[in-house]
């Protein structure tokens, strides 16, 4: 988010974080992974089309939690689902509805991100508002795609306080402009690599002479490791990493990684998409432990591909990217996410939680210095 | 269930069906597909430990559903987790915690069977449960398991009329003993190859030198195709079937089979297990269309495989049947698997719903009639 | 195949079995599964352009086995792929080429079978073809697709006496006209549900309403089980199956489906496709034994959906079959299946093998008899 | 390799490399990726009783090839028989034996890594040793494991040069002390991130309190990508990566990751730690991309997971480290996994091939500045 766009977001009085300290993206502060180029807000939204809504739930001493939905296109999706996959890094998490993505080949929802124990809740909120939107009168059947992470360290998990009205108002304020980052929505509670985690999001647009496309990611980040920045060892710099003698770690959590393109992808390229993004994952020092339930979810958004609920076509003609024309796409993906993780991790800020329990955000300054220690920064 | 059981459960008072014809199961009516032998009462509860319990949801003119359970043991299932399986056969369905027992190979829930649109009100429902368990007090994250087909020709599926109590009521009054079958729990509202269908149940004991294991299955039926009864063409013969001419056929649906055995089975070989109780699927007359939701759930009873939440071990000892020894384990699952589909439809009454619709059970004389005209049945 | 063309190719001297039985396909018997109506030969050539080529290995006393190969057009299938899919039963087998099926959605090569252990022998004659045709000097890379079943009872297989000349031969002679069953090819050698097993092979089309499309199968029967045709119990009948007390039967083996249409799918509807040809498995009397390989491979013919090795295009214009229009093809590949596996056995004739030893084909008169019993043939 | 290790294998004159360039592995530079420590030789037979046997050919002007075989333990390997499990990152490969390990959880011959080309012919010749191993004369089928990545740059991959004998010899020879890497085996002819690829190994050690168990990787590297060293831009400092103006860089290729541990695995936890190899495939600058077909398989050595051929038991008693246990074991292939690929370059040495072709080595004074630029090596 450019400074501008952050005074926009304080003047609109949404919330940002529990403190208000100024925070900057990855990129501002000069870490700029990969050899591609963002697209114009560097967010999951410049895939045209594509909107993200999140609501806070910051409540009292113990509620720290909230929910994110991420929307292919503006109509009604149900009506007009699109092309998707999944890849399971770690299946150890409740991502729903996995198996139907897998068999159709698409999502005919938005995607909801939230906390693990009300990732059900959230998913029948999806079916109230899929229900409720005037052409799906008649529908009996609807296949909500939730992903979660467990951000039962600072939030009262097991009050599964994410409501229906939160989705709801979540899916309505969705916006195709910038995202908020850090502590909002599902990233609320979120630790991620020893810090405070959260939303991130990032993308990249290919040259024009490879397909022109672009890729953008949404992260929820929540998952441990050894945190490296860039290259840079930063978690071992500052002695907060998995296995570090006398630091109380919790190396599980997960990651989701939600993957938008406007490339005209199948399903099964869609999924080698997703499978790339866990790429990533290695990057930024995660190891994908026991307990991080790991999924990243690909969609496209060209019209082409869409696929009509009702439609008299027995045969449908569509648009498609030959495998041989994905590697560009590929490294696209691997770098939308690692820096879409970083993100999350510069824009989170302190959070205090239940049980009088803190989790500290990364220490800007600190990191800076270590990543000029290993010239890890553009400058 | 044999005659005397059937009055039991009569003067007990507990609802059989909408209409209260005596029913009789496939076996009693000379119907026994394969050459194994049952174990004692034919359900899955001869698996030692499993029980089932079911909630039926017959109110006004326009809820036809419920929910049926069933536990692995009687212990903390939490606690005590058991290995675990899932095969897809079609995944367009809303089957929940599916990649998790993929990753863990263990489920740590009962399993529930409901209405699509309520399957996630449902889970929501099995984390109530867990999370109230006395010894689950700390635990934050939970992988319910909830199976689904869709009853919404006769039932209000978009009310979404199960409740969190229901669900707790068919918990608390889940039995190791017989097992109601037809218009009951998850299978109250459903549709079965043009009949009313419903929950079945049957097992099968191998013999001792062959292992002695009993494998146990329950269905929730409903599914389209052609039905065949232990070879015979019901189906064409009362000429309702898929593709019938002036037949208003409706082939979707779904169908759910759960399989228990006391074999001490390693995750990838219950998976081995629940793939072959698709071959069952064929034999019925099942095409597995492109609207039917197909999952087989298969999970092993055996003490010395289960997964303690909690433990001390950091290596554990456990039995293992080998790959060579799992022929007769898959044998018994096919058979059992066909068993409980025709005690879905024998056992099945008709049943009036929303809108005015009524659905037929499989008319019991002619079917007999039929099969007798191919020979179909042991006299 | 219609006693016409038998004579036909007898006058031609094409090798039909050991015996010079004359034999009927189970169509021709009045075994007619299902409610769809055959192809005009009824046979996998009949979805257009496909075409099968054998090579018998009848030697000495040992050697029975072969090779069967099945081309999806009569072009350069590397330079003109065709989109592909496999489905898994049971993967105690060594199909080659599944990784890349399934990661590209494609095959390049012709489809081999042939017996287990020569299956690498026969990849490598696939790539010796592939090289050789004259457009493919320049490629260094080649994903041959080979299914096996193992022959061993009856052929010396661990000498592996299938020949790259023997590929090259199949390959050559392959013809879009009849097929031949039985003892042929990679079924020479093979034993099916306690007989002699062999090639078979059957078709569907869908009514024009229903898109029109041909479905042809082509099944090499190695498999074990308790033979069921058309719902009639002839395994049982003959006192011929697995667990028949002092019967020497030999339950392993394996299966191989492979699956043409000329309906334009994608890879992931063909893998829809294939996963149901498993359904028909289980209506035979098959349980998939531990020990048997069961593959089914299924690939669509359609112009629009080929996949040129070279293109300078980046994006395809492609037509596809969306999901919702599956079912009837569903159908008809249980349908064909199913029938391809009976003349599999129908049309095979008594072998004699390596050691003495005899496979016996199924007692046509006998099995008549049984159907009659159970009124399972149309008359 | 120790300097000291090294005189002795070139006083043995093993072919090391077409130029005699002294080498250093990676940890002898200070790149010592990660936190844990490596076993004693560092290679992947610390893993106690597997072994490792190469066979180079470098023949002539074109023929730059070769076979490197693992072997899982000293006794026969079908008739003790490990369990395994083969993660797929890109499937775009032509790895054998795939379907079988799924299904049965494990391997029965030697993996052996060869050309893409050769995979079958090397299959075949896994056959040949099979069958001649004096407890194997009655066995029937046998499920070699290849892996290959297409060395088709340097090397007349079309000649399929790899004879069973080279795999005979290979296997003969195979010792459980020393590896060598760079130019060798199957990795002779390949290409990795733009400099020559090669062989590389690379273990970790647990301490004793996170189980003590050794993770042994082997690599072979044929992949593009953008190269990092440690974090370091090493590609882009030397201007040779994928998508850099005026380079003729190939992008495509594979890796082959081959992983072995000592600690008494399940197939599924095997799965779980092949998966997590990919993690440091990202980390050293691949983004897997279409053409790179990209295996990791893994098997445990543990005696108490081996699988008898022939075996009385009807149920075997095994140890198994459950699933809470696993995130070391995760960290440890991770970064064995990142640090065999940097010794496949680090020890590969400039290579010339067929037309004229040359494949220079990672220059290695160069990255060691520009490591020293990034502040990535220990000093």
């Amino acid at each position: 988010m450019t400074k501008p766009l952050l005074l926009f977001f304080l003047l609109l009085q949404l919330p940002l974080s529990s403190t208000a300290q100024e925070k900057l993206r990855a990129r501002e502060h000069g870490i700029a992974p990969g050899i591609l180029t963002p697209g114009p807000l560097n967010t999951i939204t410049d895939v045209a089309g594509v909107s993200v809504g999140q609501k806070n739930l910051v409540i009292g001493d113990s509620i720290r939690t909230g929910v994110t939905v991420i929307l292919p296109h503006q109509g009604n999706i149900f009506q007009e689902k699109v092309p998707a996959a999944i890849f399971v890094g770690n299946g150890f998490g409740k991502a729903i509805g996995t198996t139907q993505i897998e068999e159709l080949g698409n999502i005919e929802t938005p995607i909801a991100l939230t906390n693990t124990l009300n990732s059900f809740l959230v998913a029948n909120a999806l079916i109230d508002y899929t229900l409720s939107v005037p052409e799906n009168t008649k529908i009996r059947s609807v296949n909500p795609v939730v992903g979660e992470t467990n951000d039962g360290w600072l939030n009262d998990i097991r009050g599964r306080h994410v409501k229906s009205s939160d989705v709801m108002e979540a899916i309505t304020s969705a916006s195709t402009g910038a995202v908020e980052e850090g502590n909002v929505g599902a990233g609320t509670g979120t630790r991620c690599l020893g810090f405070k985690g959260g939303i991130g999001t990032a993308s990249r647009k290919l040259p024009k002479e490879k397909g022109g496309y672009t890729v953008g990611v949404l992260v929820q980040t929540n998952f441990g490791g050894i945190l490296t920045i860039n290259g840079a060892p930063v978690g071992e710099e500052l002695n907060n990493f998995y296995m570090a003698e006398d630091v109380p770690y919790v190396v599980d959590g997960s990651c989701m990684i939600i993957i938008a393109t406007d490339a005209p992808l199948s399903a099964r390229n869609l999924k080698r998409l997703a499978t790339r993004s866990f790429l990533a994952f290695g990057k930024v020092g995660s190891f994908s432990s026991n307990g991080s339930g790991d999924y990243s979810i690909a969609f496209s958004t060209h019209p082409s591909v869409r696929v009509p609920y009702s439609s008299t076509e027995t045969v449908r003609t569509i648009k498609t990217v030959p495998n041989d024309e994905m590697s560009p796409l590929f490294l696209a993906v691997v770098e939308a996410s690692e820096e879409a993780i970083y993100n999350s991790l510069f824009m989170a800020t302190d959070m205090e939680g239940q049980k009088g329990r803190t989790m500290k955000a990364l220490p800007v300054e600190k990191t800076l210095s270590i990543l000029d220690k290993y010239n890890a920064r553009k400058k």
